[in-house]
């Protein structure tokens, strides 16, 4: 085995921002060294990584230059160059999760022809080369309302996903390679994490449950463990392992899925790196996605993803009419409250719905994490300084 | 309240070593920027701070100009300069733990002297100018064989305390103030953290205890909770609680004491800051012990300091027969363990019993844990590469 700690290995990071800086928490704590590059000087990750380097990671040259000077590659978001990947790979450098399996993630079609062939349950889909075409079909009586749209690329958080409900809603798609799936009336979405290191050893979290908004229908609360049937969780968890056993994928897999109203699992889309539905687990579980991400990539032995304690996640999203120099209101009373730990990403500037933080609620009653995260909820307010 | 997160708030924080690096987990957490000096450029929280200074924590300008950047100044090691600390305080610069109670604590002649007009029971002593007036004392027979020597200040990790068991020990100790401590033959050697912030809210950590060597007498293991009667437990977090309200400590108190065959309990002696018996609360309590000393010190309120699960602290120190660049040997052996995390402090040379790192285990059963801990300790060695 190669010997990490406190030794001359470096880990390459590809992307500097909070989810990289979670994961430098546990390259500090094993003193792995580690190389981030990001295209913004002032990235959540710009310290506590060994060495910083500001550059485009969708251009080749500086992918493969940055790559070059490291170990093994990991990255932390979805939008990098894939071909620079490759050629690290050819020359020997191990880039986990590798090239191929990030290439067919970051194309949708690809990602859900893959599931068809994999017999993997994915809800019904048709892919279009453009907007022309999806058109033609909706035209022609194929295509009925209402469906989901989604680019087929450079799609995240939310961004290149839509409801069509009518011929207005059209107007708001760009031309685009897209697919129309299927609207799935789902009792829950739910996630399972994942983790597979190159030896094959596979470890899955429990299963975390999106509780939505009743009234504006965004995800509110990340829960776990998922207040669901213990048979739908099974079904859910070993769905998981089937597409992370698929893309013989190596780190962690965040694999989202919605649970019918029959109790069907149908997998919606994944990620192939540590994954806000994980985030709970830094106070919850015996092993925090992001060291196990660490362990996962350098063939470490896995950690145990069972949790010590029930854990909720409220992301702090920038309050809609606030842009300017950030200030984190009421966040003395959130942390008065039992079993609260805010994480403050570091960016300085709140815009509208912009991820400046999260919040993790654990405690050992679920229900009581539930009554508390709901307080948090309706206290802590992203605003900018006036 | 002032605002902290993401803020132009700056912490200066006196010393660089492995306290300050996992304290640095904290600050980055909440996006508190930090200042931290050290003597040694390549020191542990050189990455991860914001502002890293080289310098003499033992100047008085030195830590004078260093904390005068600063809003709020603290320390992770005790050995720094009080004048500066109490001049900064008088500038209006916030120091925590004041400079007053770091004075107290510095020289362990008046920390014993400070007990007893606090009426804290502490093992019975004798404070000596010099090593000459202590012979005097033993040639009149005044102190008899065995007792223990302490010199009064610059003690650390063991250094500066002597066992004196006969006139041949009594070459060993050099000449310095010191004091001349009745043995107590203990039942257990026990450690209580107490928090405190500015505005007065206490809160204690559950008591830890210290199990040592059998033959070597050494601390193997540190133990939360200890595995002692209720009502000991509840009179040595009392015991911790007076320490700390008689120094109106602000940040954490560190108190060990001996439990004595009758089940008395005496302060042997305290730390103002995160301490190597509360490294367990990192996987084990609700909130961990750096975060509650930065909560402490900035009147923030202070979290539950509860367990999650048993937790037990077994120290990494290199092997006595190596020196040179470290190896963690086993280490992938020891991650395979069920509730296992090693701490890397980041020191590239191992050398005799050098403090390297440590490991914690955590587990629903402490007598589980224990087992582990067991394993763990027979399994791993701090070597040197060949």
């Amino acid at each position: 085995m190669l010997n990490y700690f406190s030794s001359d290995f470096k880990l390459g990071i590809l992307g500097g921002g909070q989810l990289g800086k979670m994961m430098l928490y546990e390259t500090r704590k094993f003193d792995i060294q580690t190389n981030v590059l990001d295209p913004n000087a002032e990235a959540p990750c710009r310290i506590a990584c060994n060495y910083f380097e500001q550059g485009d990671l969708m251009d080749y040259e500086t992918v493969l230059n940055f790559g070059r000077k490291a170990d093994v590659v990991t990255f932390e978001i979805e939008g990098v160059n894939v071909e620079a990947l490759r050629k690290l790979e050819e020359e020997g450098i191990k880039t986990y999760p590798s090239a191929a399996t990030l290439e067919k993630i970051q194309n949708k079609g690809i990602q859900k022809k893959f599931y068809l062939k994999n017999k993997i349950s994915t809800a019904a889909f048709q892919l279009y080369k453009n907007k022309e075409e999806l058109l033609k079909d909706i035209e022609q009586g194929k295509r009925k309302f209402p469906f989901v749209w989604k680019s087929t690329t450079g799609g995240y958080d939310g961004k290149g996903v839509a409801v069509i409900k009518s011929e207005n809603d059209l107007n708001t798609i760009p031309d685009a390679e897209c697919i129309a799936e299927e609207m799935i009336p789902f009792k829950n979405e739910l996630a399972v994490i994942v983790a597979r290191n190159p030896s094959g050893e596979v470890k899955t979290y429990p299963v975390v449950e999106m509780e939505f908004h009743p009234v504006a229908n965004q995800v509110e609360y990340v829960i776990c463990p998922a207040r669901i049937d213990p048979e739908v969780a099974e079904k859910a968890r070993k769905t998981a392992e089937k597409v992370s056993e698929a893309f013989k994928h190596v780190g962690l897999l965040a694999v989202e899925m919605f649970q019918t109203r029959d109790d069907e699992i149908l997998v919606n889309e994944v990620a192939p790196r540590p994954h806000n539905s994980g985030h709970y687990s830094i106070e919850a579980s015996y092993t925090n996605q992001f060291e196990q991400h660490i362990r996962a990539i350098l063939d470490l032995p896995l950690g145990n993803t069972d949790s010590k304690v029930g854990g909720i996640m409220v992301n702090l999203v920038g309050d809609e009419n606030h842009t300017g120099e950030v200030v984190y209101k009421n966040i003395e009373k959130i942390m008065q409250m039992d079993g609260v730990t805010p994480h403050i990403y570091g960016k300085k500037i709140t815009r509208p719905f912009r991820k400046m933080g999260h919040v993790t609620i654990v405690n050992e009653q679920i229900s009581e994490a539930r009554k508390i995260a709901e307080e948090v909820k309706n206290s802590i307010k992203v605003i900018a300084k006036k």
